[in-house]
């Protein structure tokens, strides 16, 4: 398969998604190839110190670059030879089986929605983040996709990262929560009780009910449904918890205690690591009819070789066919 | 004054109620009295062992009790003589001047709704919450009380939680910010949007634009406005990351170095501290006309005891004086 890279897109760019695309060489399968997508003169650079990089990845020049900041869709428009736009044109006519990026989330969203057809029975695609937890790992869908949701969308991004959470994460039967504000049926937005019927109603998916934000660390789920606004809010006041929260207290662990400084951050990163967003391989945007990996602006080199391995791992275990196989017969169902 | 506390609400009733109420004896200002209501046979029990408790508290008799689990609105037609409920009514025709429960945050809100008129010009009362963050306490506005929002809802959150933490938190001129899912303007949902509008057109807020929900511990508001299911999922996903996350963490560290096991707990303590919700008196719901003050069901006497502060500060700031007046000529200038 062909593998697209953004090299364009992240806070450390083009050095890391680049740095990434030469890592990746283990995950790949016989056959096959990355493309980094972005700057020929920069990325060359870049692979100077790498002799033989043509063994396993090509480049496909793309000047121009949507920053952070701009309109999504503006953006698209007004820069149809950006990285993220190529990327998508290449995908949506077979170039490519798959695209990665750590640029702009919202363009690279919109490049997927707008280029690829959506997946057979899916109504809206939705973001699904892993977020490492002590007792594992969870998905949480949607995290920023789709902020007007319907019942219906919900209740597929039950399905869907159901899918998901057995085929990457390993989950035998995930547990999927509904997020509400409590755990009883009474409680929450009207959205929320006529999903909690549909997901009720699904004897496929492992329903286990509302859940509450405390639970995403609870071990209760493996699966958080949720529409994009809150699970955007979520994952974002995650981050902010790891990042400030824990350096704060290892800091004033460490002027409690400055003989040991060395071993507390010794300890410490050892659990960092389960936190560490960068091991998760960059979050899918389920429900297109393609493979579309989303990786953290933030992401380093380790991040876009992990979402290389989550690429291939999607691909050998049909996601994309298992997830359309079950809306199919579910909208029989119903 | 005259303070009341349900003395059955929460894990750890009646014991910490009382304990509370004992504790609280040194926040009374000359001629203040607490009311503790419960069942009266417990709550002597409880007294037993300080002799001069009458100097201070007094006992209302209130036999039934509204569980965690129950329906709010059903639970308090069907128990008129539950603490919440007779707490309510005391507050609505003057017997009380403040009423503080760790019990159930529906019974207790809706009672307060009920019983209570609204403050004046407030349109729906929000749940405000203290959040300990290493920056200082940010204030975030409502987490729970209404999940049905509109724009002049969350526009009132934003004067009535600025007024809270001037008044209670001690902030000059509270930073004000809109929780959204991005910073720009253009993002959001329809409800962000009609209610930034809101928000910067009123000059005697510090509206200082929409943030994110990692910016709740990055130092960039004093003030995070919200709707209650956001907020609710805000709240708890911090409790679980607090607790799930940090123990997880310390317990880490220990394992790595057993011998330090004492050093690191005793470390670890002082930096809970800040984290501590026991230590910032429970949540106020802004926009009743009277002094509520929702406690954590797992909060202990210091909780209870803080809480007792906080309604003696919100009553000698004025603070729902305060609210009203912006209020008015806010329904003025619009």
């Amino acid at each position: 398969m062909r593998i697209g890279i953004d090299a364009m897109g992240g806070d450390h760019a083009p050095a890391e998604p680049v740095a990434g695309a030469l890592a990746a060489r283990e995950m790949l399968k016989e056959g096959d190839r990355i493309v980094l997508i972005g700057d020929e003169k920069a990325i060359r650079e870049k692979l100077a110190a790498t002799p033989n990089w043509a063994e396993w990845i090509e480049i496909c020049h793309a000047p121009e670059n949507i920053g952070m900041d701009e309109s999504p869709v503006v953006a698209l428009r007004q820069k149809p030879n950006s990285s993220i736009a190529v990327m998508a044109e290449m995908q949506a006519d077979g170039r490519l089986d798959a695209g990665i990026s750590a640029g702009s989330t919202g363009a690279f969203v919109a490049a997927s929605q707008m280029r690829l057809r959506r997946l057979r029975g899916a109504h809206r695609p939705g973001i699904a983040v892993v977020a490492p937890t002590f007792h594992g790992p969870v998905v949480i869908c949607d995290v920023g996709a789709n902020v007007n949701c319907r019942p219906t969308h919900l209740y597929q991004y039950g399905v869907m990262a159901s899918v998901y959470s057995k085929s990457i994460c390993g989950i035998k039967n995930p547990r999927v929560g509904l997020l509400s504000i409590g755990e009883e049926d009474a409680k929450g937005t009207d959205l929320v009780k006529q999903t909690r019927a549909l997901l009720k109603a699904d004897k496929r998916i492992n329903y286990i009910g509302n859940v509450e934000g405390r639970d995403v660390f609870g071990g209760v789920v493996d699966v958080m449904v949720t529409e994009g606004f809150v699970g955007n809010v979520m994952l974002k006041l995650m981050e902010g918890m790891a990042g400030g929260v824990m350096k704060s207290m290892l800091k004033e662990l460490v002027s409690e205690m400055p003989q040991l400084a060395e071993k507390v951050m010794r300890a410490a990163k050892a659990v960092a690591v389960r936190y560490d967003y960068n091991e998760y391989g960059g979050a899918p945007l389920l429900g297109v009819g393609g493979i579309s990996i989303i990786c953290h602006g933030a992401s380093d080199y380790r991040a876009i070789k992990n979402a290389v391995r989550v690429v291939e791992e999607y691909s050998r275990q049909q996601v994309n066919e298992q997830i359309a196989e079950l809306l199919a017969d579910g909208a029989e169902a119903q």
